[in-house]
């Protein structure tokens, strides 16, 4: 069997070019003798991909000196607690936009930390839309604003992020959208990002943080791990960090680089989102739930009109090698992730096979 | 430039043949048409291997049934914290047995949790031998007690584990020594282990806990990722596990059966470390500052009579492509680290080295 065409909502699709330099260094990489698998990760040739990840990362995200780069372990699941325990200060609070499942579990572990409030929510919306946060304040006594950019399984994407008073930073899961479209980094205190989407391998999560947001709470009982501070001293190597998944998105951000940057790259995404949607709008037999503004880049739900079909249809695109396709059990229906990695021609083929089947089914 | 004979402390060599096979399935692993490290966590495919590695290690180990075994991530160096805030009980304290940097790493830890004492130390004695507990108590109250089963800094090694009234639970980590001798699972409540040295890739920590020492403390504030009852409960997928790392365990796991299973590798890793004692023990240049009864089979720190040499040493070492021989900075010298996948052929060119120099140096 030859390779698919993967539509995982992560881990995901991974640039092949990428995979293919990975393949050919395996056994042996930069001439270490070793694999990379095999470095030491106080090595000067692992200190190297290190220092590269972060310098590419900062150069393609325009990210200021004034943001430290770690790479950490424990998905965004773990940050939903290191945020409120390293920035959530005594006596304040933290307010949570939810907008889909996973910033209400953020939401859920601030409130085992301390006090945690809504700014706003489209639950009673099914979280089919990003709810209107015009009308919505801030307590000065907010520590920071909690945002869930891309909702991968809603659906949806926040296009502008809400202004805070008093200087509240702005922390921003930008797990399944980063590098995907331009975002200022200086509107958010904090950007944090499992890599298993656009930057990589499940293993690592990539966190840019504001240098004067490190070391806000009291740390005596903080675990040493969970403290930012303490990473961020040590350069992301307290402790031994994932070394292969860094490696890999230094490759992943070197082809990011090739492709022309992200300035380049939310063009190839906002042409393949397009497509789809088109197809979407203009078909009488798949259709989308979610609302047309708040429309995701990166995670397309959609549906036939009854599950019969979509299964049909799930196996129609398996035999054309269009694999990955189905929903969240939570949402049902069809998921096309579309991250960097999928190509323009991935989502031809979709398509394509979108319109074959609504011939063959009416 | 080839291959290097690798003696790194961790991360560490791998078997030579499990990275060729991770080699030529890295770009579509098991027929699925895409990499291992592209495969959904909740896919088939995936779940195939997780339940592979579980089971490999299960027979290896021979680890009953009551035990749970999980893959998580952040080292054990977050284990050091996980393990108090689900085992140590209310008004309960934890003992630890002192032996090197890594169980002060582990009991400064648990002191942010709740109270800690020492069971007993070698701090005294600069970590060179393993401290006499045959007289150390403990209370009632203890809810565990935490060693570490090899010292990979100062390279002793526990023979004998403490026998504990009133069952109380021995918790050890055995990260550089898992799978490396035969271990009674069933004499320890909770063993752990960074893969980085014995088992895979950096990334990804072995956790094998009996079943009733899960869900010990009121797990309220616990945040979720730090809870074994979660991960237990989840099968190790409550969200995106290391994907590739698990898989690298799995192929590691089966080139240890391939070797005979852990009594084969004890009784080669035996050999490997008899000869490099030998080559020190018979040296009139090179020496060794650990106590004999004590001396670790994975992790061997020699010295010459002067850093000079030393430095010398280690560059006639790299000059026959032996490398990664430094020792640890807070000891100095040379360390030598034979994990299961260094071949005896490698300790017997650092010993062949070794004479070399000793000659020219004389």
């Amino acid at each position: 069997m030859g390779r698919v065409i993967n539509f995982s909502a992560g881990p995901s699709a991974l640039p092949l070019e990428v995979l293919k330099r990975a393949q050919s260094e395996l056994l042996n990489t930069h001439q270490s003798g070793m694999s990379i698998m095999e470095m030491s990760h106080r090595s000067k040739s692992f200190e190297r991909i290190l220092h590269e990840a972060k310098k590419r990362l900062r150069s393609l995200m325009n990210i200021p000196d004034s943001y430290k780069i770690l790479f950490l372990q424990g998905g965004a699941s773990l940050q939903f607690s290191m945020i409120p325990l390293n920035l959530l200060q005594k006596d304040n609070e933290a307010a949570y936009l939810i907008t889909g499942s996973w910033s209400k579990k953020a939401y859920a572990e601030a409130k085992k930390v301390g006090d945690a409030t809504i700014f706003a929510s489209s639950e009673d919306d099914a979280f089919r839309s990003i709810p209107d946060f015009a009308e919505s304040t801030l307590s000065k006594r907010t520590s920071y604003l909690h945002v869930t950019s891309n909702n991968t399984i809603e659906g949806t994407r926040i296009s502008v992020f809400p202004k805070t008073n008093n200087n509240i930073p702005i922390v921003t899961d930008l797990s399944s959208n980063i590098l995907s479209e331009k975002i200022n980094v200086t509107d958010h205190g904090v950007i944090y990002a499992g890599a298993q989407k656009n930057l990589g391998p499940s293993g690592v999560t990539v966190v840019i943080i504001r240098e004067d947001l490190i070391g806000k709470t009291e740390a005596t009982t903080l675990p040493t791990m969970l403290d930012y501070a303490i990473h961020a001293k040590a350069d992301s190597l307290y402790n031994t960090p994932p070394t292969f998944a860094i490696y890999m998105i230094n490759l992943v951000l070197e082809w990011v680089e090739s492709i022309g940057g992200i300035e380049d790259m939310e063009r190839r995404n906002r042409k393949k989102a397009q497509l789809l949607y088109d197809a979407i709008d203009c078909s009488k037999l798949f259709s989308s739930s979610v609302k047309k503004e708040n429309r995701s880049l990166m995670n397309v739900p959609f549906k036939t009109k009854n599950e019969e079909l979509d299964q049909a249809f799930l196996h129609f695109a398996a035999s054309q090698k269009l694999v990955e396709l189905k929903g969240h059990r939570s949402v049902g229906g069809m998921r096309a992730s579309l991250y960097n990695a999928m190509p323009l021609e991935g989502v031809e083929r979709l398509t394509d096979a979108m319109t074959q089947f609504e011939k063959r089914s009416t």
